[in-house]
């Protein structure tokens, strides 16, 4: 790392720094410019506490040079990471991979129909919530175990695997005999206790980004994760909190590239929570694919206006087949496929 | 609530949304515009699906007229609600309540050794982290069950009452057991399960605003502790995300006086965490008191540079002393007292 | 529009709020309700003061029923307008159209070339900086008017037509002379006085977005120009100021179908300015127009290390060429072409 | 600066990135760490372009060193800034300077009305905009010459001095003319040519922060003004846009201490902007002066429901003089007066 020292840091203040740097591990070499000086720190010490040296007189500000995920990073992980789900199924190929579904399992009459209709449109996950973190504790809040036994015989009926989402430590054993994919939804990206819990799971884990986190926390969430000695994570970019009022949130397209760079883990588009707005689902979709996005994961409900959570932005089964034409020509004018 | 309907939506489109809303239980009041039709809906319905009506052909937008929350809110309790903590410990009576301690519990001796100190300056409630959410997987996660111990002891001898956060719907009956009041920290705000399990206990809840929360979700998130039965819920204002990077977070001060209009819970401040240096929490703290705060949480610590958490934005126990003479003009000067 | 009375309001408030409607030219549609009265305020004054009636003693909020644009809405105008620039330009069509070239003008030869060269891409309009708005005043300000010359020539070299930005009143007049679009930059998208002038231009206008602008806010930007009388006014997104650091701004992805939905105007994206990193340009070119943006604007550079102003979001003119390629493909998955 | 270049850069990368820098006038100091190498650059190149750097080969990130501003920050000039506007009036010394009136001019007889009665309340100067930047075509846009002519006979009639905004470079010789502070607004905050044309004025500038500008490029928008001459500049914080949608904007309280730290110049709070709302105004102004601010900036207007511009924000006379009243006594508190 650099530490910069303030304009005017005496001579005794630099040494004290250069002492404590040696101290904590680091070799130190000093460049003394005109006006500051600044020290840099040779030592891959991640877990240094950064106030030790910035709270010492006359220092200015610290610039780490290593970043702070290992696992999630490049650095040991050159290629992109592919994630098996099962025979066919690999995120993070040449192949995108659509997760598609209701926001809540509602009944399982309804939801086995819904899961036909994904199924028949090319979906390959189905994804639906069991338990739901609702704004309003007045609102439906999932059927629990009774919606993942509803799960699991959709999965019988369709042969589709499934994705649900965990809200509480608590629930991770059950939820993981269920399911294919374990969800951490937004608002748990940084409920870190659930992060290692799953990160002690054997199933793969669909990670969304955080209301209003930035990349770097989200690559730590994942490091999290992988550091109990779970590496199979897909990233979900849904979208993040803005001043902007005409969607529910800002879709951060640049995200895709960005994780693309820093990162090895695959990343899927979640359109329908990034707008909130069924008719603005499909541009977002194409966008992400164009983008570079390794899958999508969509709501799809077969009444929106009765749906128990979401309905706004769930488009129907029919749309979400044609959608899914339209996808597979941006995928193919990408050099992916469906 | 409101439905206003869409430019060119037929007579029978409004007409079905009139049937639906009756449907529902609404009473209808259709009022027909020279370009667009608005229908008021009468029923103190906050359970009904939004999308219901909002997917309806011919809908644009639906206005709610009542607010999401009703116990969190100023309908049912008018009065500003006084917690008392202990025979002479009230929040958000005409005292001010401080709470200081260090981020995180490092170790027994030191932690009592700053306890003195802070009761010392005249805080009334110690704060200490035994269970810490951390951003990296590699760093200090805190004492945990140790830490509680310390916690107690420190009681004992400073006869100070205690503030721990919990992070884990699994240690609520412990934590419970040990302190005066349980925290629901910034990244848990939205834990649906952790703040149900919390409105189980009989302990007051400190609840901080989250990341990136607005002031109605952070209502809403006081709904669900309240809901369940304990209504002694503080808030607590602690910095929200901006764009601006020159502090940690982005003390949201008007936040103090719009939950004084829109709630009667009682609000406190919390400037270390929203500036995230040392250097400008004085000048936050006596903003959030003359903006009308019933109190500051404030992190102290005896020696920053070798705190393990946070040591950027703790002050030292001298400067937390002289704080608080400095705050206790301003207390005054708003007609309140330390 | 609709207000919303306080829950207690009085007979007395309500009739003196539905008195103030009647005066100031409404029709009133009283709705009483079990805790709070609405009225429904008939007739179209857009220009009525909103405190007139939102200061007076029981009313609690205000809900506008129409839209504050009339003239960059779909109100007036049901159908996409297609701006024609020459005879076989036009923005808005099935045709994407380009614009590409330097952030700045830095000298004939050089600008000429580069002009060549995207030109050869497949460019339609030529852009290049002659006033620059920086954020340094000591950083290089643009060639002023021996800019525009240059640019002049360059398109009688090129036959490219031309577009530049105009920073002040005083040069709407001389821009207005040399090129074929003017461009009203995201810092001055609320300098109204600056709109209004190129609002009595008669060439077409290029609006970017502003830096942290509600898109209704640019709509009224819009309305600005065109309520001088020039409607040809062509919207850019270019990226919006959030908490995310690893892009310069976050290209709102999701503005492209929300114009499209409100607005009868062609809108175009700037993927350059909207990440700040050429490595980033290209998913977001594609991103664009997969979402159904009607052209792009990109910076392109021979010698970014070298460049003025932007280098480095500047793409080379050879990775420009290989870019609308693949942009040609993604146009044509969504039934448009190049 | 400081070069960080990537992990695995060639020995040719780097030694080509110091020969540039060397070209460029720097002095280089490479430190070899284990997994990156970094290079010190040393001497003031303030204007050197960043790019030229960034875009060589092997390059992944700049550090800057230096501060971008000189004239605003304490590098040159380390005492506070007192700027003397009247003999008896100074902004930034220990007395607090109180701006008061309606947001625009309305007629005569209405602004010498409160004129006097904010001059009885105790402002020092008076304001009131001639010149209005609506967001809205069809909203009133000021009085203009007239609004200038009415702000000078107040000013006659009540001693107050007088600041009004100017938004078009063509107007400010005029207003300069008639003011004894001119203002720049939020929205021209990065109008750089109007920010040169006051740089030119004797008269001191009130510089309002941009809609969402960081508190670096608000320091930028002051060297501006700076480096043409005028050092008069008075920064005042009117609040940023967050997500927060129950104030118009959010007051960035920690703005107040953080100027103090950066930078010489005195900085008021405007609380009537920062909120939008009457009801939130006299808790800001409080919480302002507690946190170091060097005066205020209010709306008054004694028929806010009847005002042409802003009614919802402003306080009424008699509110304001007991305002002044709650102030002096925080203004005590923290050692200044009124």
């Amino acid at each position: 790392m650099i530490i910069i020292l303030k304009e005017g840091a005496t001579k005794e203040q630099i040494v004290n720094v250069e002492k404590r740097l040696i101290q904590l591990g680091f070799t130190t070499h000093p460049i003394y410019g005109e006006v500051k000086t600044v020290i840099g720190a040779i030592g891959d010490k991640r877990d240094v506490n950064r106030n030790a040296i910035m709270l010492m007189e006359g220092v200015e500000e610290i610039v780490p040079i290593m970043l702070p995920y290992k696992l999630a990073g490049k650095e040991l992980y050159k290629e992109p990471t592919i994630i098996k789900i099962a025979q066919d199924i690999e995120i993070g190929g040449p192949k995108l991979i659509i997760m598609a579904g209701p926001c809540a399992i509602e009944g399982e009459t309804e939801f086995i129909e819904i899961a036909k209709k994904v199924k028949q449109g090319g979906a390959h996950i189905l994804r639906g919530g069991a338990y739901k973190p609702r704004s309003s504790p007045y609102s439906f809040q999932g059927l629990e175990i009774e919606g993942l036994k509803i799960l699991e015989r959709a999965r019988c009926e369709t042969g589709l695997l499934i994705v649900t989402e965990v809200v509480d430590t608590r629930d991770v054993e059950t939820i993981d005999r269920y399911v294919d994919i374990i969800q951490i939804g937004a608002r748990n990206m940084q409920n870190f206790r659930l992060l290692k819990e799953v990160g002690n799971s054997n199933k793969p884990v669909l990670l969304k980004r955080g209301l209003a986190s930035t990349i770097t926390e989200w690559l730590m969430a994942a490091e999290y994760i992988m550091s109990e000695g779970n590496e199979n994570v897909i990233l979900c970019e849904r979208g993040i909190r803005t001043y902007e009022p005409s969607t529910r949130n800002t879709m951060d397209i640049s995200a895709i590239p960005v994780v693309k760079e820093l990162s090895h883990l695959p990343i899927i588009a979640d359109p329908s929570h990034a707008t909130g707005h069924a008719k603005y689902v499909p541009a977002l979709a194409k966008a992400a694919v164009a983008a570079g996005a390794d899958g999508l994961i969509l709501e799809v409900h077969q009444d929106p206006p009765n749906a128990m959570s979401d309905g706004e932005q769930s488009i129907r089964p029919d749309r979400f087949i044609d959608l899914l034409f339209e996808i597979s020509k941006i995928a193919q004018a990408v050099g992916r496929s469906l």
